[in-house]
């Protein structure tokens, strides 16, 4: 073990470092005045307090896992695990902290000195999310490397860090996107429809729950998705890399070159990340929009650059390198058709159909999601044929994690999005007047292009990512079953491929009942302060609104247990009962079905909310029309689409790939394979 | 080749003897006064335009397809190829014609003789195409196993057979489904609710497209579907058994009884089919329920015993039995299901998701539809559990042509159903008075459900007729191969599997926008005639009905082509430029993406319909009331899920299938693969 392996350990602290020094920024930002401060420490607090609760029941779910890993795979998969849990869910905390932070002072910026400084703090706020992502993954994995990494005996405990990534991130998603959707629905509907207040109203009393949602939602659920995609790529590449017949793709032949590549690439990928938050800053007296695209693509193309160098430097063929340029380049091309789809031409065919009425907005809109999947799911087989035509299996894991290793910027750009959206809310709230709602505003609608962009980017870096894992999984079967082989003919796999296919269908109808009755709860309970409490229509009183956070909170944690414990256990019982044939059959079936689904639900639903906000732009008849009517049924059918069942996908496929991996030593004898 | 393979040519021409003499009793009932009898008319006649106009496309279809077989493959495939299109259409229209001919009578029957004469019209109405399908299933493959079937080096040829019936099933099936949508939701929506006539009002200019529609989408669209099933598992199972090393299996290790088994059962099915329809005739005096489901049973009771003697008495292993046996009961248990999923608790909570709004409506809706697929999935995976465990791949095979064999009185029952609606419509339409109405309502009503059993049993058939042709392909492929092997690891096989499950969605994203842009079509030219057409609202001036027809023949015509294409074009493309192994993935993509979205778009838009149909009964709020209004919504979204694209992904699948394996011996060189 050379010195090169404290490299991640030394960005991933020079990260946090960095996330530190911009924190200190913005916190430096003014609160503001009283009545705004306490709206943003209501949405802050809310943020915590369910972060606290959600803690403790992954914690007590953790403590499970960690006693049955330990019992089957020994200690260092249990503290592998602990690790990746613990730092996964750090990740989400700073996240969560400071998004909660930045939103308020994004407000006052807007309010006092304009959309340049607004600009910054929101992206600021973003950024520490994406670094701290990024940091604490290079740190986590990169410590579990130089303690396990080198033997060959032990490698196989750095898995247990995947899964503990995965199993946060999964409950953290379901429950995020649970809670958000719950809220809003709710909010929107009794206060919108039936008090007839406008969004954002102080009066609603599931406004700040509406807040609150945003951040556990977009903010804490996106980082923990994508930092368990960004670890997976990496843990998948190693594991490839250590059972790999070298000789083939590199000349020199050295094993722990390859295996240290992913970890080395990333941070070179997060010092590019850091470059690129650098450019948005310098730019951000331009528009916003030209400001955030310049960060972007520089990191991207600095990233590209410095990965010819890392390889080529430490005697790698260069072969490699073009696999982890089709896979960067790939992650672009997908983000992009995402945005195509949730923009101009699919948008406007589905408000044309709103003339004819919702159902018609509904049938236009799920076309448009399921003509979405063509072209990604086309870019990521392209990826699949150019990086395994260049080195082999090897290729595939190295193109995902070319993908994912500029994070740090891409995850900034998409926290960025709900520290705007709340900043936005935050002055109606407050009653700061339209100039200042004018400049969130246009922050927000650049925060819904980026999110779309970094939707489509975490679907294609999870799907690529998943096949790293199931790479990486077969693989280490072989090892331990003579004459493994997963045949397609193979009864066990079709069954598996069934099982797999049926899970992210189950598990996307799980959700969205659960969000159904969650916000059946919180319509209750809005619907009871409206009639309860004197004078709040009026102004005069003050609404409850902790009681609404509570409603969310406990919904979310319960209904996200179903869910988690299904994808968690069902590689245990498919592996142990069927086999390993059938488990690698299932991890297919499910890749596909996750991802497929995964792109419809999430670019139907960006469709058809941006189609409503085309027709409040005064097309079709504008808002309050029979049309815009009709799109709003869209937008609320497209909430769980886009924010609950939709994102849950990726991180079902990453889930049960990697405990697929972790349990893959065990599987030799199974009851019925 | 002894006297034996004669059997299912005696039993083909046996069954269609039996077909004409029901087409007689049915012929011998009265067509009624000149207004009902002039209603059935037009109804028949816009049928039969329909279908010269269809099979004109389709046959310069069917010619190219014949000279690239020719060239390709040689005459004989080429041969058998028109065979089966022309068997195919030839059911289809014998079907057509019948419950063309069934629907006036039944109405009459009912008016004049009560519900015990209707049943009996409608039921022998359908009888006359369950009839037809199996026998001209057993005629046309019979002759050609006569043929080709001794002689290993022929043997291929008769997969051909199964080509052509795909290819005409799919056309049938997606231009049908175009056809009917368009013309219910074009006739719905301005009738219903712009000119607030009722459902089958004779004022409105698209009714009788209307009712076209049920013939062509429900009986022919269902019909070939099935047919092309039913040949599809009996081809896949002898393919297999020419291949197969037989002394694993069978203690004789006769090759040729395995291979002549599908035939000799499938015969024997059609016995027990006639035997079920003389049940039915029997009973008809009981309920019709009670009716029914005495045939049904009794034919599949019947065949099980029948299936047992056939087997042992030709010297086979009873272990394939218990294969059958298990194909039977999965076909049963999958339809019950779909039953349960399209009724009761599911469609009741759908009903009170509709008092908040439409897009509750959608999202519980659309959650049933994707829990439905769970049991039928584990179904199938359980049926090839067993049927493999007892004789291996052979098994997968005989459980399809199990679950296939009574198809003469399953799609009796099921093409009973329109043959019903219909005879409503008629009734309506003509002013038959309550009573007439309240009766074919409740033959209706027992359609309905029966629909949604052959919908599941259709999808189930399908899904289990699809696996063995693959199973097939790949043997097939073996053969031609050397060392083919389809592992899921292999990084072409993984994009196949993409690409296989892209397919689904983008089908059914193309038939979902064709029924929109058709329906808006009939839309514009019904308003015309309201508004050009004077007195026609008032009831003294006729509407141009067969304009009506024309467009949406037209429209239907035209969509259907680039569907079509693309299903039979695929395999090529995959298969000459990936190569064998990304095409074996892609079956396996595009099996479980079609089985998954069958499952959720038929089962989804059976419950809506449902829900609607709960509601106004007078539940939360009965017809006319908000709930009602967001039910029908629902309904409306249902109407191409359940009726255009979800039926469509059955025969997606065959088709892609058989032309996989009727190109399998050419794929030896591949320019990618």
């Amino acid at each position: 073990m050379s010195l090169n392996a404290l490299i991640p350990i030394v960005f991933g602290i020079l990260g946090l470092w960095m996330a530190q020094r911009i924190f200190r920024i913005v916190k430096a930002y003014p609160k503001g005045e009283s009545k705004v401060a306490a709206i943003g420490d209501a949405i802050h607090l809310g943020a915590m307090v369910f972060m606290r609760r959600e803690y403790t029941v992954l914690g007590a779910f953790a403590a499970v896992l960690v006693v049955v890993l330990f019992i089957f795979l020994g200690w260092k998969t249990a503290l592998a695990f602990v690790v990746g849990a613990l730092t996964s869910a750090l990740a989400g905390f700073i996240g969560m902290n400071t998004a909660t932070q930045a939103n308020v002072r994004t407000t006052v910026a807007a309010h006092t000195k304009g959309p340049a400084e607004a600009l910054t703090v929101a992206f600021f706020g973003g950024s520490i999310m994406g670094l701290a992502v990024a940091s604490l993954g290079l740190l986590g994995l990169g410590t579990l490397y130089l303690l396990f990494g080198g033997d060959p005996e032990t490698a196989h405990a750095i898995h247990g860090f995947g899964m503990g990534a995965s199993s946060v991130a999964l409950f953290s998603r379901v429950g995020g996107g649970i809670f958000t959707k719950s809220a809003d629905v709710g909010a929107d509907l009794v206060g919108k429809i039936e008090a007839g207040i406008p969004e954002d109203d102080p009066r609603n009393p599931g406004v700040i729950a509406d807040n609150v949602g945003d951040n556990v939602g977009d903010v804490a659920g996106m980082g923990s998705d994508i930092f368990e995609s960004y670890c997976g790529a990496m843990i998948a590449t190693i594991a490839i890399a250590s059972t790999l017949a070298v000789d083939v793709i590199d000349p020199i032949g050295e094993r722990q070159a390859l295996m240290f590549l992913p970890l080395a690439l990333s941070s070179a990928g997060l010092l590019c990340s850091i470059a690129g938050i650098w450019l948005v800053r310098h730019f951000s007296s331009q528009t916003p929009e030209r400001a955030l695209r310049i960060g972007t693509i520089g990191a991207s193309l600095l990233f590209m650059a410095v990965a010819y160098l890392v390889i080529v430097g430490t005697g790698i063929s260069s072969a490699v390198w073009g696999a982890v340029l089709i896979g960067a380049l790939g992650g672009i091309v997908i983000g992009l058709v995402t945005e195509y789809y949730t923009s101009s031409k699919p948008v406007a065919s589905i408000a044309l159909a709103g003339e004819t009425g919702a159902a018609t907005v509904i049938i236009t809109g799920f076309a448009v999601g399921m003509r979405s999947v063509i072209v990604p799911l086309l870019t990521i087989s392209a990826i699949i044929f150019v990086s395994n035509a260049l080195v082999g299996l090897y290729g595939v894991g190295i193109a995902a994690v070319g993908m994912l290793a500029t994070v740090g910027i891409t995850m900034a750009i998409d926290a960025y999005g709900p520290v705007a959206d709340n900043a936005g809310g935050i002055a109606e709230m407050a009653g700061l007047g339209v100039e200042t709602r004018r400049i969130t505003d246009s922050l927000d609608e650049l925060g819904n292009t980026t999110a779309a962009i970094g939707k489509g980017f975490a679907i294609g870096a999870a799907a690529l990512a998943a096949l790293a894992i199931i790479t990486a999984y077969i693989e280490s079967v072989s090892l331990h079953v003579p004459d493994f082989e997963l045949l397609l003919s193979d009864p066990m796999v079709i069954i598996g491929l069934f099982i797999g296919g049926i899970l992210p269908f189950a598990i996307a109808a799980i959700t969205m009942t659960a969000v159904g009755e969650a916000a059946f709860a919180m319509i209750n309970e809005i619907r009871r302060q409206f009639r309860e409490i004197t004078g709040l229509l009026e102004g005069t009183a003050e609404p409850d609104t902790a009681r609404c956070v509570d409603i969310a909170t406990t919904a979310a944690l319960k209904k996200m247990v179903l869910p988690g414990v299904i994808a968690i256990a069902a590689p245990w019982v498919v592996g142990f009962v069927l086999g390993p044939a059938a488990l690698g059959g299932m991890l297919g079936g499910a890749l596909l079905g996750c991802v497929l689904l995964a792109l419809t639900m999430a670019n139907a639903g960006g469709a058809w909310d941006n189609a409503k906000k085309f027709v409040e732009k005064g097309h079709h008849g504008g808002k309050g029309s029979d049309t815009h009517k009709a799109t709003v049924v869209g937008d609320t059918v497209g909430d769980p689409f886009k924010d609950t069942s939709g994102p849950s996908m990726n991180i079902l496929i990453n889930v049960m790939a990697i405990v697929s991996l972790v349990i893959a030593p065990l599987l030799g004898n199974s009851l019925l394979g």
